[in-house]
């Protein structure tokens, strides 16, 4: 934030893609309550646009400045987004269990993230309270009430993000199926699969695989999302940002480990 | 099944703990829809005993037969009986996300579970439909709206158990921490902990340990609940069961590696 | 061998590489005695070509059959062939400790090789018995006293080869250094590298990275050399040979995560 | 030890079993060479025992202050002190190649030992230059010429040493294993076993398992020794070492977890 502010007013030409969160949000309050820090740039703030291409590839190709989206956000608003926005989902009654990989921790020097600490190891953390549940009900247009619940397991990469919901009245499965097929019909990187997906199935790609059940007994659609936390959740979901913003073809040095498609 | 049968024709003396799903249930049109076989010897099915200790203790300790519970009924099951019992939590909404080491899946030889195909794996599977959901609802009471999701984490033991719920009125988060520590004061194995326990917390132990977390925001009760799914899940309730049937010391052979209590 | 043999009847100009231990030996009787089996197709033995690049590009862009070296073998080779015909290393004290992923027993239903069996197991088979030792040895010129002693570790890629040897009269430990770096100068995967290389600096690459190490005390040269077993080890050394066989760039389609160079 | 050399100055009934090299050695110019530090109590150097029960029992009984072994070198004196004692193999020519999980390096925070650095990971290192090598070498005699050369290994427990060596004229392989046999015939915790051991057979146990190979064709002897570096490499081989001191049957607290027995 504060290297930003400082490049912005003496360079107007370069482009920017911040991986950090600070400038992801439009609501500065949002940022700076689960931020725990005061936004000093929020002048600039408007400039950057949310760099999820496949709900935002418009602006993306306009815009100079791109806020890199968090990794889990990007695994649960892909197959989300598109119910939401076609109204078949209730919007108060949303539960994401999320599962990491623990190279989302990064490389520090701290005895919690050790071999010997996380082999054979699962838990949870920070049910309700990661930064990442703002910018995941923001980006979702605001009105859900979705509580965020990650969890830790024994993998170097990978998210599974299993979301639990509710259909609208009168909405089918089918509709769900049809739906999440159609809005991501042409992309080269998100996928409706017709099997669940393993993280394996999408490890070191930038792709995200998408899968949803519908459980009748309890009226519950369950969706899984996989993507590479190290990919589509942050670097080459970055380089799909780059392309976008420079004209190149979206799928430009991305292709790489891409069996599937 | 058809084993115990012929042998309850011809001892009556015999004491039995069975590991199998076959006499878990009171209602055997459940056991023959999820596990998909006629019930052969529906005369003895009455005779077994649900060998969860920490609830039916005293009517084990009074029979012959036992029934042995399913692993992750046993961590579902634990945390969520006396909350029901109190009527504490609504019953139409419960989630419950499980995930398991892969030893639950026994030794067989099945390529899905090699080293090279578990390995930083994760993925989820039977959401609504596992043989262990029927087994939970009809131990919680039956009338419960509940949903079962198993996954798969690439660890060898343990079971972590992440359920969803939502208080009933006028119902607080102490209300919910009072009653599962006063339920459990008293037992060995079972504990209310007041940090989010990890599963190599109870690794090669019999103990189950339960953490709750509340979120205004969603007014979403989360309970985190580890068990080993080979010791409490399975071997060492057994030992339990055997113990409390025998009249002897509940803790017999069983404080091996039992290092925080 | 079999399939080989018949189709080598009917088509003169299809060009072949082959994954099996089958046309590797020059000796059919080493063949025989080590894979216990009979060779039915000793008339087209001799035309195929070892395809270890480093050592016989010549013969490789010249042939168009080839033999593709087995895993082990190419990392015990590589570093040991420059030193040998250079008469630097003495021959009749040759021990090669070799560590293995698992993903090198393939894709079998074994319960030997679970998740549950693998993770944080190690162990040593078939020292000096193993299919590879002959294979080593008559690519080494066949008058070396080697043992090969491999083993098992929980890993799904790669190969350490650690070897034990002792310089000839004369020889200095910087005669070894500049032997290697001089023979593989030029090459594009195999390298001289200053460090003590893990198994994950070459994984998904074509590389092997070689270290040599003196020890004075006890006058022996320890040699570091790693391959990912999957690649330079099996299918990425297969498509070098491909590109020499068809005159193409040797590199194509070989550069993917290599980073290092 | 700058502690140990004050309590003994005001206690001298206190029982010591002290788990660092500071007075592990007869000679303290090798402890100084190879620790790099110099030693400030040579006074009460002579007073430690090298707690190696199996070798120094009847010493270790009689004495107030043991010195518990490294763990490498528990899993190599085991199986050479016996067939060096009875002159059977050459002493100058021992190579030993261990593999040793990461638990060995301690709760540190450092990033090379994270779970993403770790995970399908091996490497050797301090070949050689190693501590453990000296102590090895004075507890077999002094007069050997071996080289000790450690790897990790991407496991939590257990050490496999892999020793290369050879026989003395006229001796016969089975010589070795009836020395071996006979030398840990009545021993609780060291055994010679007829299949070749991994680093998970004694997991959790005060065992050492050996199991001696002999090629003929190279006339090596390879030997693997397998233990856990937490154990008999450390922890209860200390309590074996009180057991002794104080009179305690051996095995007292012992047995836990020793399935094979």
């Amino acid at each position: 934030m504060a290297f930003v502010k400082k490049v912005l007013l003496k360079n107007k030409t370069l482009k920017i893609i911040d991986f950090s969160g600070d400038y992801r949000f439009d609501k500065v309050d949002m940022y700076e309550h689960y931020y725990n820090v005061e936004h000093i740039d929020q002048k600039n703030l408007n400039k950057f646009i949310y760099g999820l291409p496949e709900i935002n590839r418009k602006s993306i190709a306009k815009s100079q400045y791109i806020a890199n989206p968090g990794c889990y956000p990007t695994s649960i608003i892909l197959p989300l987004y598109p119910l939401i926005q076609k109204k078949l989902i209730q919007l108060d009654n949303i539960i994401v269990d999320s599962k990491s990989g623990v190279s989302g921790a990064g490389k520090k020097a701290n005895t919690n993230f050790l071999f010997t600490e996380i082999t054979d190891s699962c838990y949870g953390y920070k049910a309700g309270v990661h930064r990442h549940q703002p910018e995941i009900i923001e980006k979702l247009g605001g009105n859900v009430n979705l509580i965020f619940s990650p969890h830790i397991i024994p993998a170097t990469r990978g998210i599974l993000s299993t979301i639990y919901c509710e259909l609208n009245e009168k909405i089918t499965y089918e509709d769900i199926v049809k739906t999440l097929k159609d809005y991501y019909s042409k992309e080269d990187f998100v996928n409706y699969v017709d099997f669940i997906p393993k993280t394996t199935d999408v490890t070191r790609t930038n792709n995200c695989f998408i899968h949803a059940h519908y459980n009748k007994q309890s009226n519950k659609l369950i969706i899984y999302s996989v993507i590479d936390n190290l990919m589509k959740g942050a670097s080459s979901q970055a380089i799909q940002n780059m392309n976008i913003m420079l004209g190149l073809d979206e799928t430009t040095g991305l292709m790489i480990n891409n069996f599937y498609l």
